[in-house]
């Protein structure tokens, strides 16, 4: 009950250790289409250009923004916390001129600061956010700041790593250009792939690059060749078959639940932990906190480490720990996927009640 | 039995599938660290910076040109198939002038080509070669090579997807500065990682840049405080944890076999579908033929896919098609880690035998 990997399910351990087959076997082709129809479903998207890229969730990143943006871009990168801080080195590693504008961590940003850092730096290409930063447990609205966005006539850029299956997520109805996530947060799927889509925008916006893009891995107009299955199948690297086998399975558990069912499930959960919690005296850090991801301080006179090492030896129970200005201050509870259930939040409450007393 | 990924054994599929771990959790680290070790055995290298980039094979090449070159270089890339063409690629969107010197598909370079090119392109950093060309089956020796490198003070960067623990390969004695290859080949693991090696002189080179590794993914700067283990494990991404219990499981099962066993092995199974098929009056492409990877011509009157469809329905057997100019014209059957044994040799033959009757 960390912030991720969140635990895996026996069906989809199952599914992951199945025989390998090749990466242009009929049948694999057909698994990894399937997962494309699904990923669509669970984005809430019609784009075209939604597949697993092949490497961990910071991969998917480096995916959207080695596409979207070419050496001399401007771009806005909102940061309050890790996440947003990575979206700005990746961005500069791209060659791109960061304008960033931060808030306090744990904190979110409103319509008005990022109405005015549009208007502050009307060149810019993009403007990137992150919708549910790990770091804080922050749960960033987007749908406005969408508008703002696409208003300025920029793309909009969003980190969903710990998000996606646990938060309402609409990527066509609140205009997400791009965007990537995680397979080992609310999908309950082991790391190794970062699932992205790109609107019909972004893709005309890679389209017309004067430049190359800067990673051959990641390059979408390549990629699309392989996955979007539009005429011939164009090899470019061999998929991770096994992997996309996992986040098939997983991702086929998420729609037998319901998507809405599932978000829903994830509210119900972080709303008794949360009782329970407030009960004991432990308070949320974010006044906006994600349901996915609880961000508590820890009580005056407790021993972080000591607690954890408890919850760890005694009950098989793994928290995370604070991170930046929240080291030793702060303990990450995650509701992820399969791991918000009643059964989880009453040890996690229980186990708490214990090493404190 | 194609060019890869190799049959997965079903200790390995046992092992990816096991109960997902945190990717900073003490056992899991435990794990990671005797991956690592493994790898440098079979690496045959005592390298610091040898682990498993969390990314399939072409991402290892990503690795390791990102790290090494910066834009402005001059490097030389030695092309005779798909991989050295795509070297090329990946240099150049690095941003490095890249000086290509090109055989006819199927040969290999003499150490009188490497010599003339490294006096014309004398400020060179480097010189980048493929070990096993997938694509043809061309075996390329690389000592001599190393040397005349070296000589004129560049380092020696090689592609080792198709040859790591299928030839020998002796990354400190042949003073390679960079390599990079494959888990889907002669490790007989599923793909979804890429083990790559940097000398010291390698990891000074990249230490000394005056810019950032372009790919904040793969660069080792940062990886190493995770991989490396020295002193406090540093969060990079989250490492894809059932993939390297594969990788730990298939690295073991080589080191039981017995790293020159394995190797003697595959030499064996070749000789003995190198005699079956001349037998048949089928020929050899490369002059240099790899054991892990045979690349044949297709008997004048047979028709290719007809009888590729043949062995896939009939013998569920899988032989790769040729590539670039051998499409139609080649077969690529593939001896690689568990699938170089007699049975396999034998079956490939005697329904070949069966098929072009």
């Amino acid at each position: 009950m960390g912030p991720g990997p969140s635990t895996v399910p026996q069906r989809i351990l199952n599914a992951l250790g199945s025989p390998t087959l090749g990466h242009l076997d009929p049948r694999y082709i057909e698994i990894m289409d399937e997962t494309c129809v699904m990923l669509r479903n669970v984005f809430q998207t019609k784009n075209a250009i939604t597949f697993p890229v092949s490497a961990t969730g910071m991969a998917g990143m480096e995916c959207v923004i080695t596409n979207l943006m070419e050496p001399g871009d401007e771009v806005i990168v909102c940061v309050n916390g890790v996440f947003g801080n990575r979206m700005v080195d990746v961005m500069e590693r791209a060659g791109v001129t960061v304008h960033r504008i931060d808030v306090e961590w744990g904190k979110i940003f409103s319509d008005e600061m990022i109405a005015e850092a549009v208007e502050r730096h009307p060149k810019c290409k993009a403007l990137g956010i992150v919708h549910a930063e790990t770091s804080t447990g922050a749960h960033q609205p987007l749908e406005s700041v969408s508008k703002i966005v696409h208003d300025a006539g920029m793309l909009f850029i969003v980190d969903a790593v710990t998000s996606l299956s646990g938060h309402t997520l609409k990527v066509d109805e609140w205009k997400i250009d791009a965007i990537y996530s995680g397979t080992q947060k609310c999908l309950s799927c082991p790391p190794g792939l970062s699932p992205v889509s790109f609107s019909e925008a972004a893709v005309e916006v890679s389209e017309r690059r004067k430049t190359k893009v800067q990673s051959w891995y990641f390059d979408i107009s390549m990629l699309k060749d392989y996955y979007k299955g539009s005429g011939k199948r164009a090899y470019h690297h061999t998929a991770p078959v096994n992997m996309i086998y996992a986040l098939h399975e997983a991702l086929a558990i998420v729609l037998e639940e319901g998507l809405e069912q599932r978000i829903e499930r994830h509210a119900v959960m972080h709303k008794r932990l949360r009782k329970g919690l407030e009960e004991m005296g432990i308070s949320y850090i974010p006044e906006h906190s994600l349901h996915t991801l609880n961000c508590v301080s820890i009580p005056d006179g407790v021993d972080d480490a000591e607690v954890r090492n408890k919850l760890l030896n005694n009950y098989q129970l793994e928290i995370g720990s604070g991170l930046g200005p929240f080291a030793g201050k702060a303990w990450r509870i995650g509701l992820m996927g399969h791991n918000a259930n009643q059964a989880n939040v009453d040890l996690v409450l229980a186990a708490l009640r214990d090493c404190l007393n």
